[in-house]
């Protein structure tokens, strides 16, 4: 299979690894528009050779489009433009709402599967690409009755080659969901870091203070800002709304604090580690070695 | 050495473990008034024998404290009353004022070092217990100044044999600056857990959209509110500013959102992406190899 990868860094460099290492792509073509992912990718050997957006996907079997979501929203119409009548495009966005919209006419929509693979790290670019990254992870694939049987099917394959969990939704309820277990941590994540930051303007406190608490909580403020702001502003209606529960949720505790509220305190943080169990599961479901059947929604 | 551990817990008990791997430990005793603790800890072998405070303090060289910081305040003072004359209490409380005030006028202050390690895991109880857990570790003293000569070196020296990194405070500089880069990180956790959790009633969805992302900002929340529930309030002063902060930061940012100044918001993530080179700082100063000169105080 001719596989184009449309956007050289974290997840599409991944995709690339997996696909060829899965024996699934023949030849591997990339676009990119900066000329440093450019060549390193060519230098990791992530993909064969590297042409402008429509020529490579004219030529793919499958294209595979792993670009921020404001550039996804303006480029998929040319894709599926270009594309053969066989091809299938698979994209990897954050959100879904505004993706699906802008190919809803294009007279190729049915030849396009809208995915969201729950996997990354808080790393960009061609260097960051890991093998097996998809392993075990949930993928979202949004109005997949506007997909032809045959392009889901394709698409299918690939995520079940790459030892992905395939999950359906409607796009409205993937960006309402995802809001709250992604975006919000991303945002909550970034305004710590800049709220501590901006505080400690004596940094050699934090370097020497900090353990791997601060660490981890903080650890996806180093996140690609080209990558999330677009995210945070196509997923703005929801994530307007998760942002606004999470700060009344702070400006009850502060009153607690100030209050000197022990126990309504400790009552908060008791509701709080529920998550134990939650991501406990999340751990089991994450054990390759798990039965993951029964998770997997039927669809007909 | 006849060391006698008060709270069996995940710090209690990794101080227990490295003590006796160091051979600094010929006797370990334990106090705890959770009786599953101290039966778990008795049979994980943390301590050899278990008593009460006074008789379990009366006995011992060196008294290590590690109860929540509320029990700090509260038993303090009778652990310094019956301690032998040559023996030394050190705690490993997360809030120093308080704790530091209570004993400021007793007779044996000069027998009590106040100590901070930056140590820990979201786990807790005796099993939570670690090896090395330590080990190049920043330790904060504060107020080395009311310690004895002689007791601070016996502590340093328990601490230099764990590996740890000795830094000196001013009880009132440490509170406020662990409200930073600690309290206000659990607070930041604690409260996306809690917010997540109250609105995604459905809870199948956090299971199958959560990423490594969001476990990596809502591990603290898995924390004890037993111990961190005192945390937050003998830190309030400082943690109301910080959280305020922190609110006022979060605040901006949604303006923004609803806005939709994505110039605003790239700028934001920007400057946060800045903990980046913080971080990889903390990674590299927590490598054992690395060299760590010039980042101990010099004290007189």
């Amino acid at each position: 299979m001719k596989v184009t990868i449309v956007g050289l860094g974290l997840i599409g460099g991944s995709y690339a690894k997996d696909l060829r290492k899965a024996g699934l792509a023949t030849h591997l073509f990339g676009v990119d528009n900066n000329i440093d992912h450019v060549a390193r990718a060519l230098d990791l050997g992530l993909v064969d050779k590297v042409f402008d957006l429509k020529h490579a996907c004219a030529l793919a079997d499958l294209v595979i489009v792993t670009v921020p979501v404001n550039a996804i929203q303006k480029i998929l119409s040319d894709v599926l433009d270009v594309i053969q009548d066989f091809a299938v495009v698979i994209d990897a966005g954050s959100t879904k709402t505004r993706i699906c919209e802008v190919v809803k006419f294009h007279k190729n929509r049915s030849r396009f599967v809208a995915a969201h693979p729950i996997a990354g790290t808080e790393n960009s670019g061609p260097s960051a690409a890991l093998d097996g990254l998809f392993k075990n992870k949930v993928n979202i694939i949004c109005e997949v009755e506007k997909s032809s049987k045959e392009a889901h099917q394709i698409a299918k394959g690939v995520f079940d080659k790459l030892g992905m969990r395939i999950t359906y939704m409607d796009p409205n309820e993937h960006d309402k969901h995802v809001a709250y277990v992604s975006h919000l941590s991303h945002v909550s994540s970034f305004l710590l870091s800049q709220t501590v930051l901006d505080i400690e303007q004596n940094e050699k406190n934090i370097f020497n203070l900090a353990g791997s608490g601060f660490a981890s909580t903080v650890r996806l403020a180093k996140s690609s800002p080209h990558m999330w702001a677009p995210i945070f502003e196509q997923n703005s209606h929801f994530l307007k709304q998760a942002l606004e529960e999470y700060i009344a949720h702070l400006q009850k505790f502060h009153q607690h604090l100030v209050r000197h509220e022990t126990t309504e305190m400790n009552a908060i943080l008791q509701q709080a580690n529920e998550i134990r169990r939650v991501l406990d599961g999340i751990e089991l479901k994450n054990e390759p070695s798990k039965d993951i059947a029964g998770l997997e929604k039927v669809i007909t």
